[in-house]
């Protein structure tokens, strides 16, 4: 049996693209002799289609595409995913299904069991678990078909209380399929290799993994969809951040192989490398599929800006992003120097709108109610609002989409004023803490200087006062980042942190800041997810809890 | 026995007052004669604690909170709320728990088996549903305990595969008590009372509810707590929206008494009675849990402003809101007599701060840009987001929180400026369509004028280019509203609702729009939900989405 893999990048509620996609594909698979061909979970409809989900339109226009692909499944199998009816008497109205389809018509369907429900995840919301398992057997061979987390229930620390493949191995089947849409974060794919290669060699079965890629708003699906052999050894690894299809040949449960060249990592990928590559692909997809071609952002002169600038050129080509220079009276000489020594490294477009104008005619109009109020961060606020409604209103007079240039560190700490600097129609870094910006400015550099050196050497200022520096108000960034790791990505207690040896006056103040800040992310944009835990929608907090704060 | 149900207002994760006030409540009912005193589900910790539930020191508090609690309950037993571990090998790491607690001692734990998951809800998020139940004896009674949705698993559409009582009613109880945190949506008391009387008739067996009152940010819970004889009839209804302690004695099943007069509700309040106490309620406690006073918000003379500052000043009273007149030069006479008429009425602090000078600064500043660009979309943004810029700096300097006021219908079309209109801290009407705008304005002058009467006689505005009209880029109101909450609430598709008797082009653009502004709506403040679908946590939809958009 000839087995293709399609590691294609979908759009969630796009039906007309994804089912030409997916049928573009059967067509392919077929002229290359394919007897199957498998495509991720619910690439139907794109993941997470969330609460479109509830719209019986919705739906209806799933069923809809699987039949057109039916249709088109003459002479090849495929396995699709989408959501389906639940037609028990009780429990939710869907399923997370897959369909196997041969000779036009739907020959199985395989409902998910496990639905995560953590971080990012929803699929309990819409989703009734399936309870019920069944192979499907096709040309001689017996496929045991889960989808995604059904094979994620770990031995050590189960977060399920069932485990589909214990039933299904009962029917014996040769070959493991799992379709999946399991998003981006540095080192997951690590431990996707793992927890795959010990269902295959607990199974003692070959495993074809198919994931999706390609980015939906802030969540970015990497691809690198696997084949394990019934040993557990990866015997294929497809790429990652880019589409791709591979042929398989399988003659026993011991026999599969590749139909062309392997291509397993000799060595992982820096996290740092991922992260560009995951960045690059979330920007891309975001113009492309909201049907937008130009970025404009405001350049400090600063490393956060000056990163997300060069990955806008790289994802979206130099002549689709303006670079707008937004000096006020405290700008500092270097950092308009340094913001033009990028704009010349990337070759982008850029303007120079000084502020000053609009400062001083929010002030004298604020005068009679401020009167001679000492200077403080209501000013300091007015300096970067006054740039958000310049950027704004470029975006509206021309058409771009407002990129955000927040690192991971501010945005947890508050250091960010809501409606200036945090404004955007999508964060870049917003998942990148101010150490690992760095670092990615040192790989953006890796061939040749594009952010100045200048920018990476010079300590952090939001230039919003005279002589002012982040450490005023924060600790410095190599003390300040693992304490937000700590919290934040590992939701390790303030007591807990102490005992690692930080300062506990540092930690207690740290932790409170991140509380504090809770009002102000809440209305910022998505922010392209690259860690395990990301602000947004896979870190929910109360906004009036008292709590630590 | 004699029961004492305690309908309170918890904050979320603040254990110090949750603590003080329930264990204040068990010395009263104590000296009143209480067996037995029962408070909300999760009161211990408020309710959502959303993430703060994946933080081992955050249940490290909880537990503390009920050792100290336990260790007052001498002479009376209590039921309280919150989460504890699961024991169990596998599945999530918690439970939604009430403990029975006796001679300073847990004497049962109860842990929820329908845990919703839909909406606002993210219960399985967090924990795994118990599928073991047990009743309690206590004072020769047997006590049926169970913790809110799992009374709610209705015989028509069951959502879940179980119904706890259904196992419980073989010990033959003789008094069902529920525990719950069931938020405010207008309607929803007569659901409620509906499905629990059911519950009392089809079990036979009296039952007690205690819901949680107060606002969490968004969510506000209504209380009502109510009490049901063994033939589903109910024998009392505790007040909505504020606190309320009551007493009760229970001889036999069919023997339960109120030791106080019932307070049935002849009639079902309006709806607009319902959000209009909701509201207040949210604006109050938003303000006094996060532990600010004052609140600021623009006045444009048109109604929905108005109606915002009327409510901010009855929530908090008129000294502690300041209402800022920020007329343009298409600012009408009327808007600005009307505002004035307003805070007359009202009699809080105002001030008038034209905006003119800033937003020729702008298009001064910008003119290298846009060179002889006509007016447009860019132009007009400008003077909302110079209004927010005023706002936020008058925040800044005197600690005021910005109140939006925005209403639902603008919102759900994107009828409104990002960073201008649409910010603030909490949204007081974005729940509430403009149609029920203008029933409020009438409802809160049903005693004397406080919304002048032409505020709610012209039509409505933006004024942000001469002449403008709502009505040039919205159908009228009464038109656009049943169609949103058609597809809002009602989740109808665009068939659906053209075969209402709209007109086909009118609800395919209305839809669009509303699918075009999620990217908006993502960046707004939490907004105070009244109705059963709010813009916000409730409804999830994808961003860079392509259906129906």
């Amino acid at each position: 049996m000839k087995i293709a893999l399609a590691q294609l990048n979908y759009h969630v509620g796009n039906f007309e693209s994804n089912t030409t996609k997916i049928i573009s594909h059967i067509h392919q698979a077929k002229q290359q002799g394919a007897d199957l061909i498998v495509f991720a979970e619910l690439c139907v409809c794109g993941y997470p289609s969330r609460d479109f989900l509830e719209f019986k339109e919705f739906i209806g226009l799933c069923e809809e595409a699987a039949k057109k692909i039916a249709a088109e499944c003459h002479g090849i199998a495929c396995i699709i995913g989408l959501p389906t009816y639940n037609h028990r008497p009780a429990g939710k109205e869907l399923n997370n299904s897959a369909y196997f389809i041969e000779n036009g018509e739907v020959k199985a369907v395989v409902n998910k069991a496990l639905l995560p429900n953590y971080d990012i995840f929803d699929e309990y919301r819409y989703f009734e678990p399936s309870t019920t398992f069944k192979c499907i057997d096709f040309k001689g061979h017996r496929i045991a078909l889960t989808i995604c987390e059904d094979l994620w229930n770990t031995i050590d620390n189960p977060l399920y209380m069932t485990r589909p493949m214990d039933v299904l191995i009962k029917e014996k089947p040769d070959v493991m399929i799992n379709i999946a849409a399991s998003p981006f974060s540095y080192n997951h794919d690590e431990e996707r290799i793992d927890i795959l290669g010990d269902n295959a060699s607990r199974y003692k079965l070959p495993l074809l993994y198919v994931n999706q890629v390609g980015a939906q708003t802030e969540l970015i699906f990497d691809g690198g969809s696997l084949v394990f052999d019934n040993q557990g050894r990866l015997i294929d690894e497809l790429p990652y951040f880019k589409e791709a299809v591979t042929y398989y040949d399988l003659e026993t449960k011991s026999d599969l192989k590749p139909l062309q060249p392997a291509t397993i990592q000799k060595e992982r990928q820096r996290n740092i490398e991922q992260i560009h590559q995951a960045l690059i692909l979330g920007i891309k997809d975001y113009f492309y599929k909201s049907g937008f071609k130009s970025a404009i952002l405001g350049l400090s002169g600063g490393i956060d800006s000056a990163v997300v600038c060069a990955l806008a050129c790289e994802a979206l080509g130099p002549q689709n992003v303006m670079a707008v220079l937004l000096p006020s009276r405290f700008s500092s000489e270097h950092s308009i120097g340094d913001a033009e020594d990028l704009v010349k490294n990337l070759g982008c477009k850029s303007e120079t709108i000084p502020i000053r104008h609009v400062t001083e005619a929010f002030e004298n109009t604020l005068h009679p109610q401020f009167q001679n109020l000492p200077f403080n961060i209501a000013e300091e606020n007015i300096q970067s609002r006054t740039r958000a409604v310049i950027l704004m209103a470029m975006c509206n007079k021309f058409g771009y989409i407002l990129l955000n240039t927040s690192n991971k560190s501010e945005a947890a700490v508050g250091y960010g004023t809501l409606y200036g600097d945090m404004c955007g129609g999508i964060s870049v870094i917003g998942d990148v803490y101010k150490t690992q910006v760095f670092e990615l400015a040192r790989y953006l550099n890796r061939e040749r200087e594009i952010i100045p050196e200048n920018t990476i050497a010079k300590p952090p200022s939001a230039e919003l006062r005279p002589n002012q520096k982040d450490t005023d108000s924060l600790p410095e960034y190599d003390i300040l980042d693992p304490i937000l790791m700590q919290y934040i990505e590992n939701r390790c207690s303030s007591g807990e942190i102490i005992k690692m040896g930080y300062d506990e006056q540092t930690v207690r103040r740290v932790l409170r800041l991140v509380n504090m800040a809770e009002h102000k992310r809440y209305q910022t944009p998505p922010i392209l997810r690259v860690s395990p835990k990301a602000f947004g929608m896979g870190r929910r907090m109360p906004i009036v809890g008292k709590y630590l704060s």
